[in-house]
């Protein structure tokens, strides 16, 4: 009998919110590896909301992904054989092979996780790029000084958390954006000073206003829209604004307008900086040094959101739109 | 026979585009000096655009000017009597209090201008604070790079000919625009590689890409408004936007959406950066040092436009905000 894998493709490109038919899911022989080739089972995939922008056939920083083939993304998996020398049966390895639950690869692109006492699902999240993109933007854009205020949005989310606990690590006051009580009240209970609900304060200037009332001196943007004008209103001078993401604008069939008081950029000598996390990719060893030891003193904490099997990988990647999960939104596949 | 002063006060906040009847002319006796006090007779007063933002009655990085009482702004005057060491009759001092043909002072704030073979009126521009802003917010935000493409809007004003010009010593290239065809002509004769004329190219967007078809690494935005948008769409990853104003959006009495396309912001990872000269203070010894040496040696040129006498300042200042001038824009007063 022979082995199957079954992976997601792109279907059809979403316009809008994705949805269930952009997506297919298919069956196909797993072949037996080659000499110099290892089969990986992958055990977790990760769903993040910068595959929307792949999704569109447009120029980026990455290129778009193609219908008919294979979405691709961060996954943890087993190597079950392997006829590669780097790579021993057991080993639990990172790659980008994700949205699929078995793969057979040259091992190039493999990067065997380091034998720390954490659970390998955490190097998609708070060890992986969303940490290592709450770690380096706060650090490069944000040059957060103790006594700062830092405003985060789209705070319980895989990045927003951790920027959230670094920023307190760095002896700053934490005001968090998110739009559940629950998400809240975990974020109250790692640390955050002051918390936000968007979806039920009615007025997010003045709920911001009230939480911040010197202003704010960094904003970790995760969301764009209304929350962005509200940091630039808010923004005390010399503020840094760290545009990590605009997740409230990704499914946008119309042009909206942008924030009406982009003034204030020039006025405040306001900072706002995009990044992505290759960037920064030279703080990587430092940062999986840090992170780890902080891990290890109880310093920070993450929540996971897990759906399972292959076959639900895209409710999970749609379920990021909806703001259903707390933490790291990720599939279980092993 | 008492000596008399003149100076303009605000006499009313401007809503919208300021008019002739929010600025008063008035006539006063100008005192002795006393002992430690210069008097000083204006030769030149500076306007500038950012003069509108403080006829505003709102918290800002300098405070606002009170209605009665005079404005303030650049000016370069000559010592006539002096009961102070420091200075004596005949000295050429720069001070903050234009606005006025005569004044009595201490002398503390008012500071000597260098020795140099330059007309005195240039210590308001291309010398000066629109000389310092042009060199410090290119060097300390954009910080161009031989072969870049630098884009600037207002090119044809006292900040953005000098940015152009810099730009070129840097080894860049530059596209400019401004509003006027005669300004376009100048600014191709000082060595700007492309211009566009905002007002009759159509559509800003499809001329800017014409300009720049690898699109541009730095922006120096004068404008705001659609060149920021325009701006935004043709920025290539990583680049700099160097926000010095936003003249098209200072007169606005409605709120005005922002740039639509902001997102890019993220995508792009471009920085951009707000700031006011006060920032980059520091920077300028090294300032004046290397202008002086490029205007000695013929590289930097500079238009002025001249309006004369004290009760023409208005008139002046209100035609920033119709483009009038090309260069400096200065009120002669000796």
């Amino acid at each position: 009998m022979t082995s199957k894998a079954h992976e997601i493709r792109l279907k059809s490109r979403p316009v809008g919110l994705p949805q269930a038919e952009n997506f297919e899911l298919t069956e196909s022989a797993l072949p037996e590896p080659d000499p110099g080739e290892v089969l990986v089972r992958n055990l977790w995939m990760s769903v993040d909301p910068y595959m929307r922008g792949r999704m569109y056939d447009r120029p980026s920083y990455v290129p778009p992904f193609q219908i008919g083939e294979a979405l691709q993304g961060g996954a943890i998996g087993r190597v079950e054989k392997s006829n590669n020398s780097d790579f021993a049966a057991g080993d639990l390895v990172e790659s980008m092979n994700g949205w699929r639950d078995a793969f057979v690869s040259v091992g190039g692109a493999l990067q065997k996780l380091p034998a720390e006492n954490v659970p390998p699902q955490a190097y998609l999240g708070v060890l992986g790029m969303p940490g290592l993109t709450a770690y380096s933007g706060l650090a490069r854009i944000g040059e957060p000084k103790a006594g700062e205020t830092v405003f985060v949005s789209g705070a319980a989310g895989a990045v927003g958390a951790i920027v959230c606990q670094i920023a307190k690590l760095r002896g700053c006051k934490v005001v968090a954006s998110a739009g559940a009580d629950a998400k809240l009240a975990w974020l109250k209970s790692v640390g955050v000073d002051e918390v936000v609900n968007y979806k039920t304060s009615g007025n997010l200037l003045e709920a911001v206003r009230k939480a911040a009332p010197h202003g704010i001196d960094i904003y970790f943007d995760n969301v764009g829209g209304e929350h962005l004008e509200v940091a630039l209103e808010v923004a005390r001078p010399h503020a840094r604004f760290i545009e990590c993401g605009m997740i409230s604008a990704y499914n946008d069939t119309e042009v909206k307008p942008g924030p009406r008081n982009i003034i204030y950029v020039v006025g405040k000598s306001i900072k706002m900086q995009g990044f992505i996390v290759m960037n920064y990719w030279d703080m990587r060893d430092q940062f999986r040094a840090e992170m780890t030891q902080w891990i290890k003193d109880g310093k920070i904490k993450w929540e996971e959101t897990v759906e399972s099997g292959i076959a639900n990988a895209p409710k999970a990647f749609l379920a990021l739109f909806s703001g259903a999960n707390i933490g790291k939104m990720l599939v279980k596949l092993g």
